[in-house]
């Protein structure tokens, strides 16, 4: 066990506070003093350092209060019977331990670091008197200090460290790693980033694999002439794009599930939407079972309760989307439409260029305030977890953006039904948004970074009165870090962190590359080669230009997958009314029999599309033999055991159970 | 529990054998004698009737035996902590108690007597010598005494028998219930003919409730004339019958779980597909298990052996499924074609009429042979158990039938384009199947059972050489229960029973009605009162006509309901096509704009149909709060208690486990 425990003890969690300096005498009631006492009294191992203008207190947890911390949440974990227990302390030997060879996963420890950090309060009888810059503050009974000292402003920010061994390591055998472009340390990276940046990564990078296939395919199409049977490329490879896109997925889902099982995580895929954690589910089941607590043990009112509470949830939730709909159909709609007559009318390219700023600036203004709208509308409705609540707020969102990105795209298409005006916009889009994407994403983590050093310099200058020609240099790494930008979504940071933007930029892409697949085959060849910058520049973002992030426990990429479907389906749609398009247009066909057949092919690919996921099931078969190998053998060891521990006690549970 | 002995001992099971006099030394070494020796050995009671021909061995089993059989079958129940553990005879009081009191349901008391019955095997060190009518068997060492009668000829049959008191029960609240006609004792049901029969049941009286709405609004749109409106009547009709059926099926996924959480059956409805009953799915994969035992504890090789036999079923099925379509595609079709276009050519009805005799006489045949063929290639398939085994039959068969049934019809939709005429179609062939159906499925055990009474009364006779004036009375029940046609299906009686048939039926007019719905709306008015006297009529024809049947411990309405779904999918299809015909042909509205629209509205049902699944779980949220409880409160309690005894072996498992 000790083993492990050097490991265990790098520095993860920091506080910053203001630099102060305190008198010797003061020392009692300072608060940082204070703080840095519970800490130490918890059992944190602290570290300050001192930066320009703040003091940085490092925190790192020893195996054993990390230990207590789990005990205290009643963390459940894996055993090596397969079952998910409590963990205790005292049985510490039956937990099964993670890849690295650490006891606790990153996403746990921090949920312990979080829980000892806001867990400690004024366990004293009377108020406490906490001193700051002269200021008073009163600590009350029962409060938790840090939320205190938050709200007075003392305590500036908490944030996760980078632990530069592993960082280094990484960036060594991810980032740097040339020989095999799209390899991946994946564990290394599960238990330096937790599991959902760990999921993202795995599926960018099978992404990335997978887009091969049709780009190669697309240049293909664009560069060979197939002479007579040139009216069928198309069509031909439409149904291949969708089935590729079908089989992707599916087997994504069975990759997840393998990965899941690789890190030991129970998480019943096939249940999709149904049951997360089955910890999470229960507490979060608990606001209508409080309701039921005060109405007695009455199952027809229990049951009654739920029925409300749930029906209710439906309502909200069918109000807050035909809010969202109607106001993305009846707003936006006009707004995207008449910016895109407006800039087909206009003549003068002065005009354009002014006409497209102006609409630039006003779309950003408007996805924010969407984002706050869908924000507050998501706070009434009764999501069972943060990660159900951060999967409504995507939709709601996605639908904002899709708007936006494609409503200019379906006008060009529908107004000129012109493939080669078509796949100029297209190209523009793709091309633009990515070189600007990319650029944007890179460089400005950078320069917010280089900034905000300038800042602090500066400030540091003029509060000493120094000539601003002497060089100031920071002397503790934890400084930089703390000027370096987080890992944040750009529509707020409640629910969502910077994979809301990596995934958005990548559904986008997809969208667009999709839904005109038959108007522009290259843009695969595109999307492949930005799906592999962006492989590397995320990882690289993440290591080197951002702060470590909050780690976060879903197991799978969630809403995103959903939308990735459903643009399928639309691109099943789209495309097939751009083969109608076209085939109408050059007058080849009659239109009777073309129609019919794209039709009925449609209809065959939507039929493929919802039909395979039930024939493929999402979890392989190697994992669920597993899952119930370990359950039936849990079960077999202990049955007796239980059984008779139970029927002692069976008569007065019968009471219970029955009524 | 003694309170309880007394129902228990009902006589439920028959054993018959052919009758003879045994003369008093051949005792000890007839068979029949041998049998009922070793039956009472068991711990059955035993009561022997003598019929006309045969011998009837009744067979009860007193709640000990019982308890000892499910012991030694490892049979998983219910405790009162929540958990399914593997029942034991001394801890009996841990166990939850059916709805109707008794410990095991009749699923489980059925598979308890199989056990019971086919476990008796000579124990003895010598093979034994068995005469019956002066010929000699041999009865080796460790071989099934019923098998070695049953491949001899001597043990006839083994049913189920009728409970007469519970029956008459049955009878007086349920089918002769004149006051609420769709009311029934579920419970009662559920605990006399088991789990499938009971939801069979359940759905047949939701469906006819849920028929009311679209008959009473076809009934409407049939009398009532709109007006300048009247063009819109039918796409709104066809747009609420969808969204109508839709919900049907959504709410009828609700109602089995929570149906299932009434009887207390473990069975997780979200994985849908994924998993049955815990004990059941493990079972069954142990044959690629046993594979990997030869291979040593290698994961790798584990996992590689599991991916191939995974891979294998999916190759296996996918090639009998496309045999299948192929088949009916290349030579069904065709044949279907030929004659719904002879019908239609020929002028003379005496042709016509031999023409349809042919035909009748040729579809039994072909349906025959088809389920043949299906029987054969679902036995290459690994279908984890027999249930599934019978959804793959039922998938295959149901092919055919679809087939046979609407090729007609839209051969006559798409050569008139003529709503009459469909309709008249329609009508004829609604009304003929309903008639005949019904007819056919109450007459037929009627007239078998008479058939069968006669012959066995003649061969009396004869053998007697009494005067055919004599009358002979059947002197016990036992016998006319004998006598009576068992539930099982047309298409071979492996997997199914008679619910196949039943279930058929109802698919097949389901289909009808909905995927012609904007041609005779009035036909949901036909199949409401065709579903309602089903309703009926099946529960008369299982109380009275038929001998009990085998219980079969499926939870959901399995491939049926997949069936269903795709029935409306093929519905929103089929309905837009028949508006574009009727719009196009009546040239009321261009064909431009009224296509699209059609297009559109037919998009967006899809969508709503694939799409509400999403947003309304399958499993009301008070089901799986229950469920959620009951795991939680088990883990609970017993957590640390398994955590001790684990710890210890803590080390020893950790080898094991994580090389």
């Amino acid at each position: 066990m000790n083993d492990h425990g050097e490991k265990q003890t790098a520095f993860e969690i920091c506080v910053v506070v203001p630099r102060t300096t305190v008198k010797k005498e003061d020392k009692k009631c300072d608060c940082v003093e204070v703080l840095v006492k519970e800490l130490k009294n918890v059992g944190f191992i602290v570290d300050r350092a001192l930066g320009l203008t703040d003091e940085f207190i490092k925190l790192a947890a020893p195996l054993q209060t990390l230990g207590k911390a789990a005990a205290e949440l009643q963390m459940k974990k894996l055993t090596y019977i397969g079952m998910d227990l409590q963990f205790e302390w005292e049985e510490v030997k039956a937990f099964v331990r993670q890849p690295d060879g650490s006891l606790f996963s990153w996403c746990e420890r921090f949920e312990c670091y979080h829980h000892l950090l806001y867990g400690i309060v004024n366990k004293s009888k009377v108020d406490a008197m906490l001193k700051w810059d002269s200021k008073e503050y009163l600590w009350e009974v029962g409060e938790s200090l840090m939320l205190r000292l938050e709200s007075a402003g003392i305590v500036k920010q908490v944030f996760p460290l980078h632990v530069e061994i592993k960082r280094k390591e990484l960036l060594g055998s991810w980032v740097l790693n040339w020989r095999n472009f799209t390899n991946q340390p994946i564990d290394d990276m599960y238990s330096y980033f937790g599991l959902k940046i760990a999921i993202y990564f795995a599926f960018l990078r099978m992404y990335t694999r997978w887009m091969l296939f049709p780009a190669v395919y697309g240049v293909i199409i664009h560069l060979v002439d197939f002479g007579s049977l040139q009216f069928l490329v198309l069509p031909v490879f439409f149904i291949s794009i969708i089935l590729w896109a079908v089989l992707f997925f599916q087997f994504w889902k069975r990759k997840n599930s393998a990965l899941l099982a690789r890190w030991q995580i129970h998480y019943s895929a096939s249940a999709g939407q149904g049951c997360k954690f089955l910890g999470m589910e229960w507490s979060s089941l608990q606001s209508p079972l409080e309701l039921v607590k005060n109405l007695g043990i009455d199952k027809v009112k229990e049951k009654e309760a739920y029925q409300r509470h749930e029906w209710f949830g439906y309502l909200m939730r069918f109000r807050n989307n035909a809010i969202i709909i109607l106001s993305i159909i009846c707003l936006q709609l006009p707004f995207e439409l008449a910016y895109a007559h407006l800039y087909e009318v206009m003549d003068s390219d002065v005009m354009k260029f002014g006409l497209t700023a102006a609409y630039l600036v006003l779309i950003q203004y408007f996805t924010k305030i969407g984002g706050k709208i869908s924000m507050k509308l998501i706070q009434y409705e009764n999501n069972e977890n943060t990660e159900y609540q951060a999967d409504s707020l995507v939709y709601k969102v996605f639908g904002l953006y899709f708007m936006q990105s494609y409503i200019g795209v379906f006008y060009h298409a529908l107004l000129h039904r012109n493939f080669k005006t078509l796949r100029q916009v297209l190209i523009q889009r793709l091309i633009v948004y990515q070189i600007l994407e990319n650029v944007l994403e890179n460089s400005l983590p950078y320069l917010k970074y280089s900034y905000k050093k300038y800042r602090a310099v500066r400030n540091k200058k003029k509060r000493e009165n120094q000539p601003s020609n002497v060089k100031i240099q920071f002397n503790s790494k934890v400084e930089k870090e703390y000027l370096k930008p987080s890992y944040s979504a750009s529509i707020g940071e409640e629910l969502e962190d910077g994979l809301f933007d990596d995934f958005l930029q990548l559904t986008l892409q997809f969208g667009m590359i999709m839904m005109f697949a038959c108007a522009f085959p290259l843009a695969f060849a595109f999307a492949a080669v930005n799906s592999f910058t962006e492989l590397r520049t995320d990882a690289l973002k993440l290591l080197t230009m951002l702060k470590r992030p909050v780690p976060r426990a879903a197991a799978t990429i969630g809403a995103w997958l959903n939308i990735f479907q459903f643009l399928i389906v639309m691109s099943i749609c789209t495309n097939s009314a751009l083969l109608v398009c076209l085939y109408d247009k050059e007058g080849k066909w009659k239109i009777e029999p073309g129609l019919a057949a794209i039709l009925i092919l449609e209809h065959i690919l939507l039929l493929i599309k919802f039909g395979l996921s039930r024939f493929l099931p999402e979890e392989p078969a190697w994992v669920r033999a597993n899952r119930v190998k370990n359950a039936t053998q849990a079960q077999g060891m202990y049955s007796k055991q239980l059984l008779k521990s139970i029927s002692g006690k069976g008569k007065t549970f019968g009471l219970n159970k029955t009524m």
